[in-house]
């Protein structure tokens, strides 16, 4: 079934997204429908964040179902509300679409938007819909709230403290790396069984093969915002002096975080968390295991620091490692390989998404 | 002179942008620098509002100055604001931005947002930016800040009430009439010169003469989100019952604001207010001039409700003119022309913008 857009128009298909959504924070007073929502605030400080993602640049439909992508779009706000140590509250939602899509499609979007949402508690309170002449442009706004006194920014590191990381990292490059070479394959069978004249017997002979590489997939396709951690560090009574959410790689992020904190690191190439997973793939692309969790990009994973005495209460912790420590600025950012050389940690950006569209 | 982007990398364009950016709201904590912006609130109720403009959809850049883009998408926000009677604090600015634009073109388009901004005391706390297969993506998203009490939604005009409205109606769309012709004029001027083969004289010889109808282009280019409207009426100790701004056409917004009220309404054709430009160009387009008023869209008034005890008052205020009145939802919605006849409402959306594009 497929319902052009243009049967509901412009006012029809905002309150066909929008009909019935359901209210879940107090501190939503007016979500969709008027000029602008209303949000109530009492003692709470309030957190804005937001993300922008392009067809073509960002995703790949091809391989990217809708449903994941808006889930993903929601979700890579919420990890920046995290990385704050507040909670994300409401989300606003703003779409250009083209013609290409239909009603149909724009629903599971919406319905990967609306599931992040229910998960992690938060309400889609307005947006824009708009007609887009290439490709599909999604824009997300998440307002959080946190405690004045528990905000955690990027500046508070200081030397000698603890670097933790949640998870693993260079996995969600990885299944990337899987959907990409899996599109080549198919593109050049089709391409094959065309000049054969026997395309239609194609399409069904040709299903790429992911079993066992779930993981890697999910990683890339429906990433999640580590609210657990936050309630974890809470409960354990531990609150990092800075935190930042990885999204541009590992070393992009290490980087803005020293720098904002005025500091320099050592981290150890045998403590960063990668799944044995990764490093399969890493090992059939060709490539470096530690330049992939490095520079990967996307891994929406927590960094923080802590005073060295939460060492013993970390190790404890499912799920969260110390991967080095901080040191005085003057003595630079540095990897310690598996050898113990040091090498500078340089923020290649993230190698994934926008770079790869660019390369 | 043109720097490419990529010089500086997505890093150094997002520093290079907000570089310096100054603070001047208290609420303003935090602003651009760490994975989300921090608002302070006492005892205000937050505003969110977010639109999203894709070039070739909502401008075309062939007469669209980036300045002014940049001006006009800050400005189109604030008057969201404005129509919940709250007032502008921050906002963040999302941008997908192809190669086709240099640094000192992002500048230019930063520098209209800037000076929006400057104007109504906003502060530009964060953002995202990111390469764009396709032409300019902005997507704006504002926070505003009014008290619980103060609040005035769409959905609190009652029978009897004045219908009022700020400003003038149909400019905006008469300036993007007469801009399109100007550049069809010059397309085709253009194209009979490279036939002849003197395309450098061409583009001298070619100078749209819009002498005298800088209002129109004005209204077009740099709409002006009304602030001044909000302060009068609470300086006069007028609360609107109910508000809306004009941005899809002054039919399509009033039939919004009598639906979200349940009300019906009466306006007067003779008492719509539109400037003698506006009137001379729907002539020379051979268009209805009260189509062109109530469709036109792009206007950014403000469309609100008052108790009729407020008539004197409003008659006093400058710029303020009561159009109509509010009626039982069951009496419909009906432009009242001059010689006296009824005719339904319709909600055509606007004329400008995505649907020219669309058609």
């Amino acid at each position: 079934m497929r319902t052009e857009i243009a049967t509901l128009g412009e006012f029809g298909l905002i309150e066909h997204l929008t009909d019935k959504l359901p209210v879940v924070n107090d501190s939503t007073i007016k979500g969709v429908g008027d000029d602008a929502a209303v949000i109530d605030n009492k003692d709470e400080q309030t957190l804005v964040t937001t993300d922008m993602l392009l067809e073509g640049v960002h995703f790949d439909l091809t391989y990217f179902p809708l449903k994941h992508l808006g889930y993903k779009a929601a979700m890579i706000n919420f990890s920046d509300i995290y990385a704050m140590n507040g909670f994300p509250k409401q989300i606003t939602v703003s779409l250009g679409i083209s013609k290409r899509f239909s009603v149909e499609d724009i629903d599971e979007l919406y319905s990967g938007i609306r599931t992040a949402c229910e998960e992690h508690k938060v309400d889609i309170v307005g947006g824009d819909t708009t007609s887009s002449i290439n490709g599909l442009v999604i824009s997300i706004t998440c307002i959080g709230s946190v405690k004045a006194d528990e905000i955690v920014n990027r500046s508070g590191a200081q030397e000698g403290e603890l670097i933790c990381v949640s998870g693993d990292f260079g996995a969600a490059y990885a299944g990337l790396q899987l959907l990409e070479r899996e599109k080549m394959v198919f593109q050049s069978q089709a391409r094959e069984a065309a000049e054969k004249n026997n395309a239609v017997l194609a399409e069904e002979e040709i299903q790429p093969d992911f079993t066992g590489k779930e993981y890697l997939l999910e990683r890339q396709l429906k990433p999640i915002a580590r609210r657990d951690v936050i309630e974890l560090l809470r409960k354990a009574n531990l609150r990092p002096t800075s935190m930042i959410d990885v999204s541009d790689g590992l070393s992009g992020d290490l980087l803005h975080l020293c720098e904002d904190s005025q500091v320099g690191c050592r981290i150890y190439e045998e403590h960063i968390p990668i799944d044995y997973l990764t490093a399969v793939q890493a090992e059939q692309f060709n490539m470096n295991l530690t330049t992939f969790a490095l520079n990967g990009g996307e891994d929406y994973e927590l960094l923080f620091t802590l005073p060295i005495s939460a060492h013993a209460q970390i190790a404890e912790i499912d799920g969260i490692k110390p991967i080095g420590h901080i040191t005085k600025k003057e003595l630079g950012s540095f990897l310690v390989t598996r050898d113990g050389q040091e090498f500078p940690i340089q923020a290649q950006g993230h190698v994934s998404g926008a770079e790869i569209a660019n390369n």
